[in-house]
């Protein structure tokens, strides 16, 4: 087992972030599909989807550059992924439901959430503080996504865990860290709990356990 | 009148932030549960109300590390409390109703004012930018609360005054300052009377004048 | 044709940013008034809407202080432009219609274009992230008045061209500088070419093409 030297840790990093963003970009294109917006619209929300829980985390950290400032092509890929899956819908007459953004949501909630916490590790915040711009990362680009399409946004109003997916994975990743693994381990594994956890309460439709009062008659 | 040292005046500062804080995560705890979000989407939203105005103040004015980020305890904090409160809830059958978060918002709405006014003042803004950050401190945490549940916020919706309490208690802040009171004396006044101001309007069900046209025939 | 020398460049921005900053506090006032907001209300949509998108900008572009906070009186004429708004309408029993507010949204929508753009390239952003700061500075104010009146933003609803109009304007500026033009004319030929279109858009009620699958059978 060989440690990556910090460049290639920076890459790895930089890599996973990129999985995310496309992920998240597939979830935004559906979710527009689904309200009707327009074309512009369909971009708009596919970047706030891919673009917005990195950049509050960024403003959150006071880290500048932005990733997509910086990396100005990744605009260009954004714009040409949204256009090819809207030329792609139209020719296949693929009406996406709302159980088609679920997967690459679920991609994206593991990647962003690993990203998120080793990044805020390395500007030296402490666990806690790690562990939640991890899970502002993974979570705020689709409560932005469904603010501006006007629902309650998924992450509160789905009663199967979705927050908590992510925040089992960072802490995945703090803990694997504190007992000595490799960096990279602990990002991939911090990444797949999120996202398998996420994953299975999908297929088994599991549910939180209601807490709300006055229903237990 | 003694003065306090200015630690002293610190630590009255972060002692009102932390009172106010209680007070808007009770509001979110209750709007949560009125809207039957589950566990997660308690937490959230209780930490969007309390931490959500302070945050947004600590951008516009540039201010870093954030007090939760500094005083990551703080976020233990809140998650104890929105468990105790779940709990509580749950074993009580105690359900709310939209008046029961009426009374610690009043009591938030003052507290962070004061607190807000104050520290963009230490900062140097002008006497109106000062004001205005102790507003948005106030009642951003409760906008974001009300949008994350997809409901026009409450210091728009609401005829009663809310917004127009955090400016009286700012100005009341500045005001006593400019008179040579004492800051800690001035903080409390700006609390009290925003706080005040908008519990009397709760009581007695003072609307402010409707301005709209077309009403008055 | 005399270049202007750069402090007279720098208040032919602000002049610009002034003029959008008015037209957009027309198109909150008159948004709020639909909704019936209260008085508060009124001038907290109106505000959102004129600083909103400099502000998010500003924020992105790490450019402090925010034009708001340098100016404090301008945030006392928001205050008389609301207040002034809003005793004409009740005198004149003037009710806006949806129609109403298009035409100042258009108006701001280009000189919010040109303002952000130039602004951005002054931080010596590269030309697409320049572009995407004037869309963001031109349309976000109107999507935070529109999200916190709980409807989903003109900008992603109206099938006529929006941010479009913005990304043209902001590409026929960068394209004139590319061109060896003069900055003020650049400036103000971005504004006209993103204003002008919105309006032709209104004007002769064209759409995007529909591109949602499932339409065309």
């Amino acid at each position: 087992m060989s440690l990556p030297s910090p460049p290639a840790m920076t890459h790895l990093i930089a890599a996973v972030e990129v999985a995310a963003m496309i992920a998240f970009a597939f979830s935004g294109v559906f979710e527009a599909a689904r309200k009707r917006l327009d074309a512009v619209g369909v971009c708009v929300v596919a970047g706030l989807a891919a673009f917005g829980g990195g950049t509050l985390r960024d403003v959150l950290l006071d880290r500048r550059p932005f990733f997509w400032v910086e990396h100005a092509v990744w605009l260009w890929g954004l714009l040409a992924l949204c256009a090819a899956a809207m030329l792609f819908m139209r020719a296949r007459h693929f009406a996406p439901t709302s159980r088609a953004m679920q997967w690459p949501d679920a991609l994206g909630l593991g990647l962003f959430t690993a990203s998120g916490t080793q990044i805020a590790l390395n500007t030296g915040s402490p666990a806690l503080v790690a562990v939640l711009m991890g899970v502002i990362t993974a979570t705020f680009g689709g409560v932005l996504r469904d603010v501006v399409c006007n629902e309650i946004p998924t992450v509160f109003r789905d009663h199967r865990p979705y927050a908590v997916c992510a925040f089992a994975g960072a802490w995945a990743l703090v803990g694997m860290q504190w007992l000595g693994a490799a960096d990279w381990l602990a990002l991939l594994a911090g990444a797949a709990v999120a996202s398998l956890l996420r994953m299975v309460a999908l297929w088994t439709d599991y549910s939180l356990p209601q807490w709300s009062a006055g229903d237990e008659t």
